[in-house]
């Protein structure tokens, strides 16, 4: 039988979401909860990749399993194996011919900033501090322009191996909750550090180290020199996968 | 010269504020910052201790020097010694007679809890978690309770040595923001674990665990056993401390 978790990690000690010789990751630990409540050698799948120090509110993956459980009782099951930084909030049976990264429709990714004069310890484990305040209107005027379908090439680590370098983006937020600044990004796919590049530019663009004509580059071009910064892992978060049904029966 | 500083710290690896001999607090890691960035040896002074795993979003402190600093300077000369989990967010040459623990006004705490049907590893470092729904029209009816001058000694840990027992709340309110649900207190003062109880209280009347009469007899009769559980120190924050001026001249 086939299963879907929606499972939440914190990813600061995490070294990314795909098992490795070394170093401590998700996959990893799900596979083992799922051996040591089972006896079974599985390989759990995920929606996708995420890297070292990369948070998820929502990731999403199947697992095949022999054993016969209850959909709801999968989580509990493997909760009690799973150590504090991860866990399953539901699971369920799987519909028909499921799979969570080849179903996969949209994702949507939230990147997370903070604006003050100093760092702050409270903010700083799941946002990146900036100096100074924000402009708001400059962010939201660079993030308009990368909703549609573009060639994100300059957006894409070197070292990824991908069929194409187009991606759609759906939505670009960007929202202010107090010292707070969110970029939220939808699409329907990204590439290698494509939301912490498309992160740091949106911010570049808006302190003036970036013009029109760079983004512009950047997207027709896949000039690389005109984008911003890759920002740092810890302040991206997973925040949801959409399949195009529920899959949690709500 | 006093100076006045404004503290954040991440209270999950400390002992609490106070200087003790086994232990790492916040106070202690201040003086060594202070001792490193001046050679001088001094003792910084709190708006109040906070206990355990208590974090500060704004810690108020004043500490005398002799060496000549501009007010607004000391914040960074004293974060360029400071662990990652401190840091000064402001600093200026405090007012005269200025003391941060006697001339404190008011103390805001915020209780910070999430309702959800299973752990979340991203909202527990500095929320606790509760299974099921709230029942937000319960607890601020319950909040209202305590607000105005009472005798909260059944609020009160033992062991805990104060002249009076009787506290001024000034506003207790109720916020509730996706899953998470917060308590916010202001008052003119707090006994040991107070805020804590107080949040524990609130949360079991609206899960029917106490009655009003409960409230009641714990607050005319000081009966420790009609309140609810001390809920645990990550989940407490001190919010800000008034002491009825402008600290920073801004």
């Amino acid at each position: 039988m086939r299963y879907v978790i929606k499972v939440a990690y914190d990813g600061t000690h995490f070294c990314g979401w795909q098992v490795q010789n070394n170093g401590r990751t998700v996959q990893a630990e799900l596979n083992a909860a799922v051996k040591a409540a089972f006896g079974e050698d599985v390989t759990v799948t995920a929606s996708g990749r995420t890297d070292a120090g990369v948070h998820a509110l929502s990731q999403i993956c199947h697992v095949d399993l022999n054993a016969d459980i209850a959909g709801e009782k999968l989580a509990d099951a493997l909760n009690q194996r799973l150590p504090d930084d991860v866990s399953v909030i539901k699971s369920a049976v799987a519909p028909q011919e499921f799979d969570a990264n080849r179903s996969a429709k949209k994702k949507t990714y939230v990147y997370k900033t903070y604006f003050s004069p100093r760092r702050n310890p409270l903010y700083d484990r799941y946002a990146v501090w900036v100096k100074g305040a924000p402009d708001l209107e400059k962010m939201r005027e660079a993030a308009q322009k990368f909703v549609g379908e573009h060639d994100f090439s300059a957006y894409c680590a070197s070292g990824s191996q991908v069929k194409t370098t187009v991606r759609r983006v759906y939505s670009f937020k960007v929202e202010e909750d107090g010292a707070f600044v969110s970029f939220e990004v939808c699409g329907n796919g990204f590439l290698y550090n494509m939301v912490r590049t498309l992160a740091g530019t949106v911010l570049w663009y808006s302190l003036g180290k970036l013009s029109d004509k760079d983004i512009q580059a950047s997207l027709e071009e896949g000039d690389r020199n005109r984008v911003g910064k890759t920002m740092p892992a810890k302040g991206l978060t997973l925040q949801s996968v959409d399949y195009g049904f529920d899959l949690f029966g709500e």
